[in-house]
């Protein structure tokens, strides 16, 4: 059974170098990731920030928030 | 040849939690990790100002640097 990892971006230059680096870093065998970008997909908002996410690019991993540098406040995405 | 990936620490409650989720869950296929304490190997504090590591936790990958939430400032450790 894989771990879920949810990275959150919205497109901005920060959020991509985290993708292409850190996201993609993560373990397949391990865990399963999925990308989310909330810019385009704002349903997803609430489940984001139930996760305690305040900024983008941020990665949750076991149901904690890793903010990762700082792209974008998750309040500029509504 | 595998990349290199440092995650950079003092030991804070924030960094072991993000060492334990977001560091070991770095493929050990493709990525060298190495770990290191800053607040007790302080001759690596040039080091990591160099690769642009501003506070702790933090992981250089492929020289860039990814601050991660937020668990001291570099200038606290030295």
């Amino acid at each position: 059974m894989k771990s879920k990892a949810i990275f959150y971006h919205a497109g901005c230059p920060v959020c991509i170098a985290a993708e292409q680096s850190l996201a993609k870093a993560i373990d397949p065998a391990r865990y399963e990731v999925e990308v989310v970008h909330l810019g385009t997909d704002r349903a997803r908002l609430d489940e984001a920030e139930a996760f305690g996410v305040k900024s983008v690019p941020a990665l949750v991993m076991d149901g904690t928030a890793f903010h990762i540098n700082f792209g974008a406040g998750i309040d500029a995405l509504r």
